[in-house]
């Protein structure tokens, strides 16, 4: 079995981290620390788990040596102990922002600060399967995914991949979101009177995964627009773009059908009939699928490609969890067959 | 024109009698106060009321003189200051829990500790104009009523008034309840990822409100329960209790005709078809009406009685401008006449 | 007193409407028009109407004359019978997508069949008072407006008007949509199982209300992706397009101040602190507000503008009582004065 | 591997069962029938199951022989073929209400007809293992249950089984349920714009579940209040009772606990911190568990128990299997052990 510790267990990304790891067939948790509910067993935190654990958050002093040590610390605080969690356990898995970014100027643009251990930065792989399976496969360190970055880059990894689109002509991605994403802490806008029934754009541009979607997709003029609507678990971009002269329908579905081939997370969801026709976050809620699907208007060129998630699994923890399995030699789908729920 | 002025105006109470009385065809708003958003303009915290009002938050200690004086402070606040509210208004109308129980044992027993201003609890008249009118058209200082014990008051009120249940069996009542009721402050549960899709009973006994059910009806034991749904707006109070015998289900349409033909706000909804069978929450959102219903199973004698209001308007602030009109000499229903809104 | 009758008045647009002309000072309710619900007192159907009218539903062959009448139907049905209707009323107001085009060419393309009353086309205005209030102002016949198309077109408005963007460039507009829109008889996707926590895209491209958008401001390259959110009533447009050269933001704030200024139902919501910092469609519920607002990246000139509406009020019955003030020559407010709820 | 076919495959509840065989290690799913949706894939209707399955939806008489055979039709269609049925399986598990009651006349009564194949009525065991462990385990034929029986006869089981309550006192049963309770096919009231935020009493008394608390917890003295509110999955049964005298606390824990240990899938919820203090739908959706609680008023004697489950799982699909479990002999978790979701 392999040992495993959570750094952060009271958020919702450690706690959906906690749920998988319990249910993983080769993994013992060991640890999980939370130090606003230091002694609380997790499942007064995360009911969910309730019958399932008795693991109680422990002080993050108190962690032992693990095989592997997963970080689900809000961003900044894993670039702070770096050193330390290496000597802990040889394999890390961040969810958090801090390694994402290869490059320490970047980081400093879109995170307003510099970054405290730069020197890292070259040390993590990216952890999205889809993009970099085989360099995961053999890393000791697998940065975390911003789950409005991965929902854009897997909206454009078959346009891009395939080379369908062009890519100095803006790319325009409305992000629509969940209010899980703005975590357990909330804040004065989460109340759930002010929260629920919201369309509400909270970010017109300038939000810090659009820094991701640059990196990962080699584009050069993205725009991300984020706006948060009544739900809790889910993420769907779209993006819309400008494909290259001569591209039609048929070179798109072979691009996504492509990408679900090579993919066994990726869906290709474009149907003529019934009521579930395009990618929806509402069917992917607690698994780790990533819907795709298309529609162009061939006449203009204008392709629009979404991507539908949940945040909190293929966004951040499930994604984690396929990168752990990648590390470990294992099927990627290993602990991640919930297919998710109909209706919901 | 009445001058009044508001109290603690930046909460959901606040805001909603703000609005109203904007609209009031014989009132002229002087100020609002609010010591958190002090020189915001209302419209910033309340932003339904943008081009209607230019008005700002000031400080407390800047009130001047009005003709009526609206509290709409935290509950403990009023009974605080009374006697300087008292010299700026020679009417005050109180939204807060302060003076609504006419005994100060009572008052402590309720709320824990002891009432700091016992001797103002007999100059206030209890506001709900359906149990109170002739008072209230007299009175100097009505008090506020709680939404939930004025959802079963209500919903009791034809029951009792016509002597058709036994007072001395149990009366269980059921009160839903939407997520305005916990203020525009929220707390560790209202963070919206963990308030959706609630169904979540958060008082099982012994609810503050039940207080004035057991002042204002009479009644020996009766229980209210409390289950908070996924909603914004609305109280549905579900009361049980057993009729005396021989009372069939015309006796009992009788009362409640008779309770809507006193009451201009109060509507009996007991419909054989279509979609709006039964009093609904939904569809009282952001009116006065409090509308009412009953099933009564003439075997057993068990009968179920339904109000179905909104909290914040016939639950708080519109039973607030309703008590204003009656101490004013005013048609009850001047500026409380919007209908409502189908669907919502 | 102005009589005016109701044609198709069991749907969300009839039902709305039928309560805002119950509630205005000027106006006489005469006849209610409904197949299905022949017979059934108004208030069974749009339960908020209780207690407020006695009105039954009647069969449009028992319409009598009235000053002003108003067409509430599906799609396609008012220019079977343009005629019939013109002979009971001098004034008409059409909700429907009937007399919208202008083009009989233009509506075949877009409704996929000829129009059945090509000549009556040109004897109606466009119904929306913020494009043209002088001739509506003058009209006998007033046409009804998309709800989509206009929460686009109040987007586009001040970026249009000030002559700020470029024209030939593609114009994106995403559109997040409550269920209201989608009417009173459903269909098997509106089943709430099916419907509730959705982000479904249900047009990408082609959606008829894109024709309105075409017609109106006089833009070549121009698309509609709707989505459709949980939520009752309210579009949020938000507009992608990219401003001249030199246009800075000051220039944007001078264009949208303009517009609510020379539009009572026009407010700029552009904050920099509290919870509403955007126009968001929950705020404008049940009101006639269009909110709108903007965001520039003054280095890639990308401007996102936003408008949010009720759609059943601003986007539909709300406007068609706003021009039928105008057609009388009354203040264009009156029976319009609602501010919308907060929070809800 | 067992070899399984369900027949009614279309529906919530179909397809959930449909989603538990297919991730189940010792099953082969080998027809499914639906005579709306023939020929079409089922991951059309179930989108969840996309990539999971390449089955289609068949004619009810092209079923071949099976292990198990799992009917999932609506109400009232198995009964009238249960002949044919059992030449195809030795072992039917039923998820309609057919072969609940054991009663003809109790039928009869509830359901408004005489049943068609009474002397199947004894065969079938009621398909609950809480209730009927042991004789499911070596029963042939199962019937389904009543998703708010189940809830309803899960909160009061710790009660009666420990002989705490006046069982001729009236047992009062509030239930609040979700939007998948009344189907795919949906109704009238169940268009996401009439359905959404609702609390909505569709029964004060006599609602069909009312028989299986009859007949299973031998009460005499019962009822069923269900309300709807606005949720897709989930049924909190909160049961209002009597204690004899001189229960209290103490006893009820031992009582509660009692349940959960010798019940895998039941779990007590009785926190005073935190925010899940309660049983709530919420935290057990897409799983097996019926969270159970309690409050007591020991002067009263009044006690409030709480049951909550997911109407699908527990209170449908997840129990028929857990039924296939033990018929087979197998751990009655198999394929059961998704502890469900947080948030959700």
């Amino acid at each position: 079995m392999l040992s495993v510790s959570i750094v952060g267990g009271s958020g919702f990304g450690g706690g959906e981290l906690l749920r998988l790891l319990l249910s993983h067939p080769h993994v013992e948790v060991r640890q999980v620390t939370s130090r606003a509910h230091l002694g609380e067993y997790v499942y007064q935190v995360h009911p969910n788990l309730r019958k399932r654990t008795q693991l109680k958050f422990i002080n993050p002093a108190e962690l032992g040596p693990v095989d592997v040590l997963f970080l689900a610390l809000p961003h900044g605080e894993s670039q702070k102990k770096i050193n330390d969690y290496a000597v802990l356990a040889s394999k890390i898995v961040d969810l958090s922002a801090d390694f994402r970014l290869k490059d320490a100027d970047m980081y400093e643009k879109w995170y307003g600060k510099p970054h405290a251990a730069p020197d890292w930065l070259s040390k993590f792989v990216y952890g999205l399967p889809e993009l970099h399976r085989s360099e995961i496969a053999t890393a000791n360190y697998v940065s975390g995914i911003g789950c409005n970055a991965t929902a854009s880059n897997l909206a454009l990894l078959p346009l891009i991949k395939s080379d369908l689109i062009e890519l100095f002509d803006p790319i325009i991605i409305e992000v629509k979101v969940g209010s899980s994403e703005s975590g357990a802490e909330g804040n004065s806008g989460s109340n759930h009177a002010e929260r629920a029934n919201v369309i509400r754009t909270f970010s017109s541009f300038g939000h810090r995964h659009t820094a991701e979607v640059i990196q990962e997709m080699s584009v050069k003029d993205v725009s991300l627009t984020m706006t948060a609507v009544d739900l809790v678990r889910g993420v769907l971009a779209t993006a819309h773009a400008r494909v290259k002269p001569g591209v039609v329908t048929k070179d798109l579905w072979k691009a996504y059908r492509t990408a679900a081939n090579e993919n066994p997370f990726i869906r290709v969801v474009k149907e003529q009939r019934g009521i579930y026709r395009v990618p929806e976050p509402k069917i992917v809620t607690g698994s780790n699928y990533a819907d795709i699907g298309f529609e162009l208007d061939e006449t203009s060129g204008h392709v629009v490609s979404m991507c539908a998630i949940d945040n909190l699994m293929k966004g951040a923890s499930g994604t984690a969890l396929q990168c752990m399995n990648l590390m470990m030699g294992w099927d990627e789908m290993t602990g991640l067959d919930f297919p998710g729920l109909h209706p919901i």
